[in-house]
C-alpha cells in the first residue's frame, strides 16, 4: 500500500513539475531555474503540508523525487523545443491530474496522523492547490486558483468523497482512486464547460 | 484567559478574511478562491509563527477557525453584493484591527514559551503582518507593508508596550489591551494624518 | 570552528540584507518595511532551510542577526542618500557573495544533521537562493533566479565541491571556503561575461 502512495506521489510531482516548465516556457523564463521553478511546483504543496503537520518533510530522505522532477524537466523540454506550440489546454489537463492525486494524498497522510476531517480535507487542498499557486506568484501571474474557475473546490470534493467511503470501511485504494476521480472529472468538466462560480456582482 | 486569547484570535482571523475578501472584490477575483484568500490571510501570519516557533500550528485541531473564516466571508460578500461601493478606507480600517490584535497575540504566544523579547516582538510583526503580505503577493500587489506608511512599526510599539507591561507585573488581560490599542491608535492616526515614515531621498 | 560558522552566517545575512535595501530603493519603497524586506532577504532562505530539516530555526534565540540587519540597513541608506546612484552591478556583486556564503552554509548544516548528499546540496540552493526569491516576489519582480543566467546552479556547483571536499577528509574550514569560492567565481564570472544557460529554444 505504502507502495502504492509512493506512485502516486511521484506521479504527482512530475506532473507538476510539467506544468512548471510548461508555465516557464510561456514566460519565456529560462535555464537552470526552470528546474527549480518545477521542483518548487512539484514538492511545494507537499511540503508546506508536511510542515504545518510539523511531519519529516516528504523528500528529505528520498532522492527518487529529484529524480522524478528531473526527468519531467527534460522530457517536457525536449517536447516543447520540436513542438514550439503547445496547446494552451495541455497546461491546465496536467494541473488538473496533479490536482486530484495531491487533494485525495494530502488528505490521505492527514488523516493518517490522525488529523480530523476537516484539517484533513483542507491539507488536501493545500496539497493539491499551492505548488500551482506558488509556480504561478513566481511567474509574476495571479495564480489561477483565485480567477473563478472550480478549483480548490474540487479538491474538497475528492477529498470529501475519499474521507467518507474510509468512514464506509472501503478499502483506501479504492476510497483513493474515487476521490482522485472526483476532483479530476469535475476539475475537467470545469474547464471543458466553462463552469464558473460567481461569488461577486460586479 | 485562554478563552479570552482565543477569541481575540477567532476575531482577528475574522478581521482579516474580511480584508482578504474586500482585496479579492477590488481585484475582481471570484470563486471559491476568494474563501481560500480570505483563510490564508486570515490564519497565514499566525501559521508562520507556529512554524517558526516550532509549536503546533493554532488551527489543525480547531474547526472553529475555518467557521470563523467562513462566516466572515460570507458576510463580507452579501454587502459587498448590496453596497457595491465600499468606501476605501474600510479595507484599511479593518486592516489596522486584525494588525493590532494579531501583534500582541503574536508576542504573547512567543512570550509564554520562553522566547526572548525581541523575538517576541518579531513574533508580533510577523503574526500582524504577513496574513497581509501573503494577501497582497497573492492578488498581484506589492504589500501595503512596503509603501513608507507606518505598518510594520505599530505593531512593535504594540509589542514594546505589552511586553514592558508585563515586565511590571501588570495582569496579562490590561497589558494585552494597552498593546493593542497602541498599534490600533498609532495606526489609524498614521492613516489619518497621512503620516509616512521616509529612509531614501529621491 | 562553530564560531567561523556563525561569523560567516551574520556576514552572508549582512550582505543580503543590503542587497534588500538595494531592491527596495530601486522600487521606490520606502519607511520601516525597507528594514522588514532586508530582514526578509537576509534570514528567509536559512529560515526556510530549519523550518524543511524541522531544526530551530537559527536566529531564534540570538538577537545579534537583527543587529546585523539593521546595522546593513542602516549604512545602506546612508551610503544610498549621499550616493544617489550606485552602480547597478553592485546589487548583483553583494547577491553573489551572500549566495555563496549561504550555499555553503546551508549545505554544511544539513550535512551535520546527516542528510544525504543530494538534499544537502539542495538545502544549500534552498538557503542561497531563496531569501533572494522571497525579496523579489515582495518587491513584485520575478525572481532573478528564473532568467536564465547561471545562478541556482552556482549553489550546486559550491555545494558539490564543499560536499566532495569533506569527503576526502579536507578540513572543514578549507572546504567550506573553497565551495564559497566555487559559488562566487562562477556566479561573477557569469555576470562578468554574460553567461546564459538556454533550455528552450524560441
Amino acid at each position: 500500500m505504502s507502495d502504492l502512495i509512493h506512485w502516486f506521489d511521484l506521479l504527482g510531482v512530475m506532473v507538476f513539475a510539467i506544468s512548471g516548465t510548461l508555465i516557464a516556457h510561456k514566460k519565456h523564463l529560462d535555464g537552470f531555474g526552470v528546474v527549480v521553478l518545477a521542483a518548487v511546483t512539484g514538492i511545494g504543496g507537499g511540503t508546506l503540508r508536511d510542515i504545518i503537520l510539523d511531519e519529516p518533510v516528504f523528500w528529505l530522505h528520498d532522492p527518487s523525487y529529484f529524480i522524478a522532477i528531473f526527468s519531467a524537466v527534460l522530457i517536457s523540454i525536449i517536447v516543447l523545443n520540436q513542438q514550439k506550440q503547445i496547446p494552451s489546454k495541455f497546461l491546465q489537463v496536467a494541473d488538473a491530474f496533479g490536482l486530484a492525486l495531491f487533494a485525495v494524498m494530502g488528505t490521505q497522510k492527514a488523516m493518517s496522523i490522525g488529523m480530523p476531517a476537516t484539517t484533513s480535507v483542507i491539507m488536501g487542498v493545500l496539497t493539491g492547490c499551492f505548488g500551482g499557486v506558488i509556480r504561478d506568484v513566481l511567474a509574476g501571474d495571479i495564480p489561477l486558483l483565485l480567477k473563478g474557475q472550480l478549483y480548490a473546490i474540487t479538491c474538497i470534493l475528492g477529498g470529501i468523497v475519499y474521507t467518507q467511503l474510509m468512514s464506509f470501511s472501503i478499502a483506501i485504494e479504492v476510497s483513493m482512486l474515487f476521490g482522485m476521480l472526483t476532483t479530476l472529472v469535475v476539475r475537467l468538466m470545469a474547464m471543458r464547460y466553462n463552469w464558473v462560480i460567481h461569488v461577486f456582482k460586479y
